[in-house]
Order: C-alpha cells, then structure tokens, then sequence
C-alpha cells in the first residue's frame, strides 16, 4: 500500500487532508447501477433540494470541479465584454489562478490595495467614476473572499455595505467562498446570512477545503443572472458527466450541518494553535485569527527547522511570516505536538 | 436512499454507468491520512509511472475532470494565437463543448465532412495552401476522435498515415481518446500502437466512460509540446487539489489491462445487440460496430414505442437513427432483454 | 517620385485603387484648425446624419479602421460567450480575417456548404435544432456578404426572407457589406432597401473598395444591440482618435450618391470585361457577373500568360478558375486592352 | 463648409491638432494610379528603410491603424497564455484601453503604484518570485510608456537597466511611444538611442499626436519575435488594405527629422505655458514639465472659469489637477494668450 508523506500532520493547506467518512459514505451510496449523466439524476436533485434550504428558494447551484473553475463560471455571469472585476490585491482570483480570468473571460482585474485581504466602499467609490467611459473598462462586480486569503473574515454587516453599494450602482457582488463554512462557523451564523440576506449575488461555496474529496459549487443568489450558467458551466470545463458522484459529496457537507462542524473544529485547532505560541519571544501574528489560519512571523532560523519535519508554507520572504492552516480533522494532539515543537525550535535558536 | 431511475438498464451513454468496484476501492485506499496536493502525492506518482509504462518513457501525463477540460488544455500546447485544428465536422470538439476551443484557446475550426467520424489525408490536403499567408488562420493540428463519434475505428496505419503527413508539414496530432480503450480492445492492440507507436503527439485519454467515476487525462507524447502543460492546466480549471482522488482512478483502470477487459466487454455487448437485430425488417446499421455503440435506423414509431420504457438518444431525427451505447457493465441479460423488446416493437408495429 | 507598379491597371482587387478626388477634397477640407478627438467633431456629426438620411433614423454609425475591424465589433453586439454565427463556408470572416472573431470574440463559426457565396433558410433550419441545449454553442446571428465573396447578389427579398427567419427565432442577421454599394447599383435600388427595410440588424458598410482612403463603418440597425458599441469599438482596436478624417471620407461617399456612381461604374466594367470574353473557347464563368468581378475558368496555359503582365489573383487552383475585379477608376479603355490581351493568349495557346 | 469648434486653441490633446502639411502631401502624393495592397507597395517599401535607418537593420516595422492596434500587437509577440505583463498603474495599457489588452490578448496586467508614471527595476524585483509556478500568471514583458503619461520621461539609461534586468531573467521589454518622437527631442538624443541601443524590443511608434493624420507602427526591434507579426496584425485588425496612405505618412515624419521639429516645437510650447504661470500663487505643478504636457493644480474656480473657455482635461479631480497638452500646432501666441487668461483667472478668483 502508498503511504502519504513521512511527514506528521500538515499545516500547509486544508486541501493535503483526505475526505470525511460521511462524504466518502455518500459517494458509495451513489454508486448504485445507471443515473442519467450531466445532473439529470436524483442525487443531484436532492443536493439541489438542500442547497435551497440553506440559501433560500431563489439559490441555483451548479456542482463545480474547483474553485477557480467555480469563480470563472461564476463572474462570467455578471460580465459584459468590457467590464472590469474590482477585488483586493490578495485575491485568489488574482493572484492564484494563473490569469484564468482574464483568459477565459477577458476581463481586466482592478486590484485594491489592502492590509488584512478585506476591501470596503471607500476603497472602491474612487475607481468608478470611469462608468459610461468607453476608454475604460467598466466596473461591474466587486469580488470578496469570505473568508479571505488572510484568514480574515467580514461581518454579515460588511458584506451588505458592499453589496447595497454595488447595486445602487448597478454592479454585483461576487464571493470567493472557498472557505465560507469556516466564516460561518467563526461569527456564528447562517450561510445564509453572510451571503444571500446580506445581497451577495454569486457566490463560489467550496467543498474540497471543507472535507470533500473534490466538490465545489457556484450558487447563483440573483435568479435573473442565471440563464447562461448552464452554457457557462460546459464551456468553463466544469460540467461533470457522472455528476452524482460530485453533487453527493455536497449533498454529505449540508446534511446535519456536517460542514459547520468541520469548520468549527478546525477554526477551534487554529486558536489553539495561536493560543499555544502567543507568549513566544520574537513571535507575532500577522493577522488576527478568524478562521483555520494562522500567520504568524518567526525567526528565520525557527522557520528553517520547523520545515525540516512539517509541512507549511512561506506567506511573505521578506517579513518572515508562514502561513499554518488546519482542517477537519486536525486533531488537538496534532496541534500540542506541533506547539511543543516550535516553542523548542524557538528556545533552542533563541539562545544561538 | 435514492434510487437512480425507473429505467432497466440505459443504453443512452457509457456514463451512465456508475464505478466499477476496483476504481471505487482504489479511491478508498487513498483517502489515509494527509497528501501533498496539486499532483505532489504518491498515488498521482505511481499514476504517472502506469502511464509511461504504457506509453512509453516520454510520455507525460495530467489528470484532468473532463474530457473537454483534456481536449481545450490539449489543444493549447500545440497552437499559436492565429492557427486553426482541423477536424471531422463531428468531433466532440466541433459539436459537443459548447464551443470551449474557441472560446478558451480562440481557435478556429476547420471542419471536414465525413461520412463515418473518420477523415484522412485527401480530405485535408487541399486546406494546407493557406499556410504561411497572414490572410488566414494557419492550420496546425489535427484532430482525430478515436473511437470516432460514429463508433468506428481508425487502425494503427490510419493514425500513422495522418500523423506522417501533419508531421511532415509541421503540424502535429490531436486525438480525442475518449473511448480509446474501446479501439484498442476492438483492435486488440495496446493503447501506445495506436498513439505513441503511431505518431499521435497530443491525447485525451478517457476514463470515465471506462469506469470511472470522473477521471481524464491528458497524455502529451511530444515532449517538446510539454513546457506549458502545468499552466495551461491550472489556468484552463483543471488542476485538482486533492488530486491523488483522481490520479488513484486512472491507475486502477491500468492496473492489470482493467481498462481493457472493461472496454472489450461494453463492445461485446454493442455486438451482442446488434446481432441480435440483424435480421429484423425495416432496421439497418448507420455505421458498422466496431466499438461499444450501434446506430441503427429504426420506424419511427418503434423509436417512439421504446424510449417509453429505456434511456436512448436520437441521432439523427431526420433519418430515424437512433443511438445505442453499452457500458462495462451491460450484461448480456441486459442486452438479450433489450433485444427481445426492440423485436417485439418491430413486430408490434408492423402490422400497424 | 515613388511609382506604384509596373503594370497596367490592376484586375487583382478594387483596393488596388487609388482615392477617388472628391474623397481626397473631404480629407483635405477637413484639416482646419483643432477638432475634439474620438468623433466628437462636426465632420463626424455630419456623417452620422448622412447615415441616418441613407439608412434611417435608427441607424447609428461607428467608422471603422477596415472591414475586418467592421465585422468583428458588430458581431460582438449580438453575441453571448456561448454562441454561434452561421455564415457560408466562403464567408470573408471564415476565410479571409485569420480567425478574428474566434480570438477577439471567441465565437464558434458554424459554416454552410454553398455553390456562389449565398445561403437560405434551408441551408440553416437544420442547424437550430440545438438551441437551448448547454452542450452546443448557440446560433444567434446568421452573417451574409453582399455582394457574396462570389460577386453574387442577394435580392431585397432574399434578405427579408432571411431576417424574418432569424428574428423568428431570436436570432439576429448581420451583413459584411464591404461591397454593398455594388449590390445597391447592379439591382437598381436604395442601400436602404437591402438593409433596413429588409431587417438586416448589423451592418459593415464598406467605403475603402469604393473609394476611400480607408473608411468602413459599422452601422447599428437595431438600435437594442447598439448600447455596448463604443466600448467594443474602443477595446476592438478601431476607435480613431483623429476621426474626422474617416468621417469626412464616408460623408463625401454618400453625397450626391458617389458611392452609386463609383459602384455603378465599376460594375459596368465587369460586365464589360464578361462580355469581352464570352465567345471564347474553353472560357466559361463560375458564377454571374453580378457586381464588380468575374470569375472565368480559362486555360492552365492562359492563366499563366497573363500573370506576366497583369495583377489578379487565382480563385480555385485546382479548376483553374481566376478572379478579375474593377474598380471605380477602372476605364472601358483598361478592360478593352485586357479583354484583347486575353483573347490574344487564349488564340495563341489554342493551337499548341 | 463646417467649422471645428468655437473654442481657441485646444490645450485638451495633441491629437485634436490636424495634419502638417507636409503629411498631407505626402498623401496626395501616393494617390497615384494603382497599387498592391496590404503593403506590397513602394510607399511601404520606402517606410520600411525609413526606419531601417532610424532604429537600425533589425528593425521591422508594421503600419498601425491605433496605439491600441500597436500595443495589443506588439505585446502579442512575446506572449504565452498564461503571462503577465507588468505595467505602471498609470499606463495607457492598463487605463486606457478599454481592457483591449486583456480581451484580445487574455493577458493579466500587474500594475505598479508609481508617483510619476515611471517604473524602475527595484519595483519589479518581487513580482518576479512567481516564475515557475504554474498557479501564477508568469510575467514576461515589463511595459514602459516614453513619455510616460504624466508627460515624464526616461532617459536612455534608465531604459537600458530595465532592459537588462528583464533580459536576464527571460522577460522582454516594451515601450508605448505613442509620444517617443517628444522624449526624443526633450533629451536631444536619437530615437534608437532610447530604443533599440538601450534594449527595447517592441515598440509603439507614435505619429498621429506627432502629426500624422492617423499613423502608428508597431517596430519590432528584437528579430527573433517576430514571425508572427503579420498574422497577429491582420487577426488584430490593424491590417490596412490601401497601406500605402498610412505609410507615406510615416515617410513623411521621418524625413528631415520632421517628427523631431514636430515634437521639440510643441515640448517648447509646454515649457512656454509652465513658465508663464510658475510664479502664480496656488498653482503648481503636479510633474515636472518634460515633454509636451502641463499638469498644474489650480484653484477649483479657475478650473472651472478656464473650462468655459479653453478644451482640455482634469486629471485629478481630488487634487484639482489638470493636463494641457500642446501640439506642433500651437504657436506662441496660443501660449501667449492662454498664459494671460489664467492670469486673469487667478487674480481674479484670488479675492473672491
């Protein structure tokens, strides 16, 4: 048999963990004689069924390989030609996507400027008064990751000021949600509420960081934008033939909240973690922890050892700073483990 | 539990079929512990040595979620921004992705006409005189379907014939294996006489229709041709993260010829049925079968009278075609069973 | 001084033509003292009410750098990522624009098969049969030339029949009227009549083949599409900042009806030269003469005599059928000397 | 006959000038007889060693119809799909182009903050971490504008170091001259001494603002990129079908150092108009004056006052900063007067 890696729990991406057993669970249900390919089957129907539940009767969903693939069908709805996506310098669509934006859609990115990942209306007024100027690319969408490449999260409250700004101008607001269920763990609330209560109108719900195997989604919150999905999503690359495999793995996430339970425990490793290290010398947080992240900046020497023996990745060179994240099953001993073992490699080059 | 449809046995599509249980246990034992994502895992590793094994050491390989997802991606690494691929006016590339070449890669197609999916060199000559004229999309690839959207075949010297003359014109071949198992069984010659032993330089190599549960590759088989696989991958949404879910598929449909005994058996039973309905009145073949597919023209009224209880598609309403597909696991009960009813249809609407 | 060519007037194309003087008087009236750039000047106001007065008052104009240009941003008012322009395989935008709309607009072309550059509403039923089915791109614009690349004409009601089919449908038709000016004097009617009144949507009018310096224009006859025009102009690389003298160009075309008699003229000349030549042996026309070209299949031998002294172009190599264009400063003097050197190489390679 | 406007001379832009006599000479002057199209012409055999002996041997040059048309093409040389062009924020690519770039190329622009409009290699260094990683866009061209948009400039060494730096990491650089002809002849050096010496290899040639009546040129200076200039340029939609009426006006402004008297005449404008109002109080210059523009911030109410009587631009609308551009048509006297009425204005708002 393969063995994954010599080395111990990850804290690179939520993405080197495995699958849920209830995800795996309802894959094998799945696997039951013929289905109708392209999402014509009852497992699709169903993940449908509860998508609506959590997001209210107006959602579409459509099953997606990847978040890029999500994102890239998801703000193709909203674009003209000549529009413009106005999103933080730090988004993914931005900067890890390899220009799949501006490749497939032929859209320009209008990046902001931003100290946490998060962006707000008087980032963003100034860079309108080019609407109705065909010398300029045309805002349309503001783009938001929830939670953001920083870990970061916006309050329901955020997202509506920013959702209320775009429509009273006619542009719509699109949500990187490749870890919302962790957003909606942290603050406490609904899916609901940070995304269609608070006037989000696209919105990319990821699965695979959250304990799939590989299944994101774009829910299209603004009905009257979803007529070309369908044609968006077979031309984007993302339309699964044997569909009910991907839209089972869904279907797992939202039955009894399992991804609200994933994403709370790995919140809840994360402040572990953080809490584990805060009264360390020469170590301090980038960013407050709001999510299964933590970005702390260390000693270069402390960071050389550390990666010896785990697996995590450099967040800026210049400043030092790594990015440690957990998933669902980060389990506390995994954290203690590697809380002791930095507080060694901090003690030990401390001295040197 | 969900049950998938009232239908026996669907003969619309191989991707009706669910997973075949070696796939299934092969995505099973890969979900231990963490992995490395985007490729970096063990599983993807011994993936990639199954494929030079049976393609040859220059081969290289990439995972990718669908069909057009590897045929776009594919594409790209031969074209220029203003050359064309040339194709049958059937291609699954022409007709059946909505139009993701041109609108991913902004390439043309030139399409030929042809009577069975097949083209050849005299249908392409003529078009190469625009080469090296700035007036014109430059012809650069050549596309081939194996086996063809029609069901049939191309032999060993067909495909060396068509990628002699490419290659002696500086263009290069494409082929859009899908079904390649099927021809290779069909064949009964290996998956490399009919690729890398033959010239083809660029392949869609199908596993989904095999039984998989969602698993394509692209195998580039031109070195040369390599560099920008990785981005063009990430770029064109088909790089999965937890990838060794979809490196683990493919290598079970390697393991020990599966992908082999798969396919011959989807084709035994294309050839059961159609034997089966060899003599009846009024039915004749569109093409002959030489894969897991049969197009018969039927009455229309017996059309009518079946697709009331099995899953099918027109494929020509025109003429009365209809499209038959058999799946690795179509049973012989299942076809005997079918045979019976279409002979009771003909016989029922006969007299009528 | 710089001299053009060694030989006598040119039979290659019309744009081997000079500029007509009264032109070239516009060009040089126009260059006095400052002008808003963009088109927001006195000569581009008077063009555009040229326009309106030929075309309509829906009509809105947008001078374009050349036809292509035209082409590419018309089409782009009518089209979603996901669609289809059904064209003759002959059409200049399949053939002659090296693949344009595919890369600036990413539009599949689905081409018809045609015996003298024209289609019809039988030609296009079939191809509808896809409409709504996310698998297909959708055909939502039926492109024309008038004249056709052949030198063919459609009739007013041959475009009425056609636009009645199409916005039956939902669909939109576009007309590559780079030579529309010779259609409107060879059939005797207003440009008007084959456009507007017989529901064309999206016009290129061509001035450059007709006697301009270089001017084409994109005319918006639905005045629905024509929201997105300024941005595509811009982004599609024709928006002039010098304007005025494009506009100044297109308004000396269409006074006094210049364009008729340069057309009218250059027409008479083709039929001057078909009818020169329509006693010879072994010569015959591939199709009409029916604006300002002539398409004869003459001897191998012939073909290759003339080259030696004149400009044209070969049409089908394998036919040996030629193309032979007049222009509005085409003289009969010109044709009479070419229609007695043809007829000097046709005797004199028929006895060898 | 129609009058320009009712407004002096325009201080908006250099390209609301006309054409200099000796262009439109030129002009006329090909208007004779027949010719090739597409540039198979004596005129643009004649431009073609035009620039030859300005930029040297290796210098290939292609007529534009834009600076768009020449930026997109240009750029489109050394481009793969998945690059990146870095760019200052200000550039007319990123700002300008109504996302022509990014449509037509499907490039990703990483844009520079930049105080002055200019880059320099110690901005770039860090957006260079992302070679080799195929989740990035890969940078691959460092774009420069000489003069940049706020009427800077580079001085050849400066050039030459972003030259170097982009050569020896694989990137290429490229230059939008639309005002080179105005850097040139602010530094009293050679065009090929801030182009082709100092490293640049693709160039947008200015000659519309220099003027020209509409006439640009993509030079491409580095031989090996350029194979496919002529098929991108005709796919582009800058091919121009009677070239010979843009190329004689690029013979015409580089003959006798036209496009030198052109160019210091209006950068002696500007200084003229800096130096009438530099002891004005509240007014002062946003840039330095090194070329043919004027960026002063002025009193809200002056701006206002002036704008009611003279064409020109706010750049800044927070800052109450504008641009007046001066033209080789601007004589003294505009200056002369203009200078006095702002006087008038200031002193008269200065007690208000």
């Amino acid at each position: 048999m393969l063995t994954s890696t010599p080395f111990p729990k990850s804290f690179a991406s939520d993405n080197h963990a495995g699958v849920h057993p209830a995800v795996l669970a309802a894959v094998l249900e799945a696997n039951t004689g013929d289905a109708p390919a392209y999402g014509e089957d009852v497992w699709t129907a169903a993940m449908e069924d509860a998508f609506s539940t959590e997001f209210g009767p107006q959602a579409t969903v459509y099953p997606m390989f990847n978040g890029t693939g999500a994102n890239v069908v998801g703000l193709g709805l909203a674009l003209r030609p000549y529009d413009a996506v106005i999103c933080p310098v730090t988004a993914h669509i931005n900067t890890n996507e390899c220009g799949a934006a501006e490749r497939v859609l032929g859209v320009k990115l209008v990046t902001i400027p931003t100290d946490d990942g998060k962006i707000f209306v008087d980032d963003i007024r100034g860079l309108l008064s080019v609407l109705g100027d065909a010398h300029h690319s045309q805002p349309r969408v503001i783009s938001i990751s929830q939670v953001t490449e920083c870990g970061t999260c916006y309050t329901a409250d955020e997202v509506a000021e920013l959702a209320e700004f775009a429509h009273a101008r006619g542009l719509f607001l699109h949500m990187d949600g490749a870890r919302l269920a962790n957003a909606a763990a942290e603050l406490g609330c609904s899916l609901r509420s940070l995304t269609t209560d608070a006037g989000v109108d696209l919105l990319s719900f990821g699965g695979t960081k959250n304990g799939a195997m590989g299944a994101e989604a774009l829910v299209v919150l603004r009905p009257e934008l979803d007529a070309p999905t369908p044609f968006l999503r077979k031309q984007g690359m993302q339309l699964a033939s044997k569909m009910r495999f991907v839209s089972a793995q869904l279907t797992a996430l939202l039955t009894d909240d399992l991804w609200r339970e994933n994403a709370a425990h790995a919140n809840a490793m994360a402040h572990r973690l953080a809490e584990g290290i805060a009264d360390l010398p020469g170590v301090s947080l980038r960013y407050p922890v709001q999510s299964n992240a933590v970005f702390p900046a260390l000693p270069e020497k402390v960071i050389a050892e550390l990666q010896q023996r785990y697996l995590f990745h450099l967040w800026d060179a210049a400043e030092n700073v790594v990015r440690w994240v957990t998933a669902f099953d980060t389990s506390p001993e995994h954290v203690d483990t590697f809380v002791a073992d930095i507080r060694l490699a901090v003690q030990g080059t401390a001295g040197s």
